[in-house]
C-alpha cells in the first residue's frame, strides 16, 4: 500500500476518535463549575459541529503532535478545540447579516434549522468551549502548554487573525456606507486570506510544536508549512467555488463571482491558480525538510488540500 | 471622612488605570502574533466598550485580588479582560436578533452606529481578546494562574453560564416555535439570572482568589460573596427597569413589564424586591467576614451595586 492509502487507514481511525471526542464535548449535560446547560442551546451546537465536516484542524494538530510523540491524547482535546472554534466562525459567517448562506455541509445552516438569535448564541458558547476546552488540566497536565495553547488560538482567531479577515472579506464586498465593492490586488486578497483561514490552519500546526515542546527551528518549520497550506486550502476553495457544484461541495458555490469581489481565480484565472496551487503544495512539503521521514503524514495532507472536492 | 467617602476616591483612582488600560487593549495597531486590526473592526470594539461603563467587573476584581496584596497591574490587566467579555455579550445582546436595543449607555448601540454584520464580529473579536489578555504572559507571569483565570472565565460565561443564561431569557420570552411567553417561577428566574448576569460577577472575585493564590476558605468565602451580589445586582436592575427613566438609566426601561416575562419585581412586588435586596446585600457582607477589616471595600461595592442609579 503506498502513502496516501496507508495515510486514509491512518486519516479513518483519527476521524473516529475525534468524532467521539467532539460528541463527547458537545452533548454533555454540565461539566464542573457550571450551572446548567439549556438544551436549546446544546442542541443548535452538537448541530452546527457533529453534521459533517472534513476535520481537517484536528487533523493537523494530531499529525503536527505527532512529530514529537507527544501522547495522541493531548492533542486530541486540543485538536477538537480548534474544530470547536471553526464551528463557531461558520456558524457566524453564514449569519443573514455576514454571508447570508442558508446551506453548510449539505444541510440548512443553523439559522435556519433553528433561528438567528439561537445561532447568534451558539457560535458564541462554542467559542467559549473552545478556551474552556484548552485550559482544563485533562487537556494538558502542564499549565504552561494549556496557556501557551490559548496564546496561540487568541491571536490566530481575533482581530488580527480569523475575525479580522472576516471584516476585510465583508470590506471588499462595499458592504458599508461609502464604500463600494472592489477588486483586489493579488497582495490583498492574500493578507486577507492569511487571516480569515490561514492563521487559524497555521495556529493548529503551532499548536502541535507547543504539545510537542518543538524547537524553535522546528516551531518555525511547521509555521511555515501552516501558513503555505493555508494559503493552498483557499485557493482549493475558490477553485472549488468556480468550478464544483452544490451537491457535492455542500454549500452554495459561484457566490464569488456573483459579488464581484477579487478571488485568486479571478486574478490569476484557472490554470494560473492551479499552478500556483501546486507550487504552494511543493513549497509547503519542502518545509517539513527538517522532519525527514516523519513529517511524511503532513505532506499527504498537504496533498489532500489540493486534491478536495469538497 | 467615612467608608464610603474613602471608597469613592479609592474608586475613582481605579477607575483612572481601567480605562488607560482598556484604551491601551483596544487601540494598539496590532500586537506580537497577528497580522494586522482592521481599522473598522478595531473602532467598533473601542466604541463599544469605551463609551462609559461603570466598570464593576475589573473593580470587582481588583478589590478581591488587594484582599490577598496580588500586585495591582495583573489584577488590572486580568479585570479589565472581564471586562471586555462583558462589552461582547452587551453588543450581542443589543442584536435584532436578540433583545433589539437601539440605545446602550445613552448612545446608539453598536449594531445602530456601525451595523449588524461589524457588531457580530466587534463581539466576536472581544471575546477571543478577552482569552487572548489573560493567556498573555505580561498579565501574569505565572502560567497556572493565566490557565486558572481563563478557566474561570470559559466556565461562567459559556453555555453552562453567561450565554446559557440568555438562551433561557429568550426562552422565556416564547421566541421559539411551540413556545409562548410565560411568567417564571422565583426558582427559575434566580437560576435564569444567576447563569446570566451572576456566573460572571463571581468569577470575578474568584479571579481575585486566584491572582491571591487564596486558600480554599478564603475562595469559598469570595464565591459566596460574588454569587450573592450577582443577585442583589438582578434585582437592582429589576428595579431600575421597573422605577428608572431611560435618560438617567441610560437604555431602555420598562422592557421587563412589556415582554410579560417573570423579573424579580413582577414576583416580589416592588416592596418585596427592595426588601430581598437589602438581605442579599447583608448576606453578601457577612460572607466576607473571614476577611475582617480588609474586606471593607468589597462591603461599600455591595452596598453601591444595591443604590445604583443606572
Amino acid at each position: 500500500m503506498d502513502h496516501s492509502g496507508l495515510f486514509e487507514m491512518r486519516r479513518t481511525s483519527a476521524l473516529v476518535r475525534i468524532e467521539e471526542a467532539l460528541e463527547e464535548a458537545l452533548t454533555t449535560d454540565s461539566q464542573p463549575g457550571e450551572i446548567a446547560r439549556p438544551a436549546r442551546l446544546r442542541d443548535a451546537m452538537a448541530y452546527a459541529v457533529l453534521g459533517g465536516g472534513k476535520r481537517i484542524r484536528p487533523l493537523l494538530v494530531l499529525e503536527s503532535a505527532a512529530l514529537f510523540d507527544a501522547p495522541f491524547d493531548f492533542a486530541l482535546h486540543s485538536g477538537i478545540a480548534f474544530e470547536l472554534l471553526h464551528g463557531y466562525s461558520l456558524i457566524h459567517d453564514d449569519l443573514p447579516a455576514m454571508d447570508d448562506d442558508d446551506t453548510r455541509r449539505g444541510r440548512p445552516s443553523l439559522h435556519r434549522a433553528f433561528d438567528e438569535a439561537t445561532a447568534i448564541l451558539a457560535g458564541d458558547a462554542l467559542q467559549t468551549l473552545t478556551f474552556d476546552i484548552l485550559s482544563r488540566e485533562s487537556t494538558h497536565p502542564d499549565p504552561v502548554i494549556r496557556a501557551a495553547l490559548v496564546q496561540c488560538l487568541a491571536k490566530a482567531s481575533g482581530i488580527g487573525g480569523m475575525a479580522g479577515g472576516q471584516m476585510l472579506d465583508l470590506e471588499a464586498e462595499g458592504r458599508f456606507e461609502r464604500s463600494t465593492p472592489r477588486k483586489l490586488s493579488l497582495e490583498e486578497i492574500t493578507r486577507l486570506q492569511r487571516m480569515k483561514t490561514g492563521a487559524l490552519l497555521a495556529a493548529c500546526c503551532e499548536a502541535g510544536a507547543i504539545l510537542g515542546k518543538a524547537s524553535a527551528r522546528e516551531t518555525e518549520s511547521l509555521r511555515n508549512y501552516g501558513r503555505t497550506i493555508g494559503l493552498a486550502f483557499q485557493i482549493a476553495d475558490d477553485l472549488l467555488d468556480a468550478e464544483g457544484d452544490t451537491a457535492s461541495v455542500g454549500k452554495a458555490v459561484g457566490k464569488d463571482a456573483e459579488k464581484g469581489k477579487g478571488t485568486f481565480v479571478s486574478l490569476l484565472g484557472l490554470d494560473g491558480a492551479k499552478r500556483e496551487l501546486g507550487k504552494l503544495v511543493m513549497e509547503a512539503k519542502d518545509s517539513l525538510s527538517t522532519f525527514g521521514e516523519r513529517g511524511r503524514w503532513l505532506r499527504v495532507i498537504a496533498q489532500y488540500i489540493a486534491e478536495r472536492k469538497s
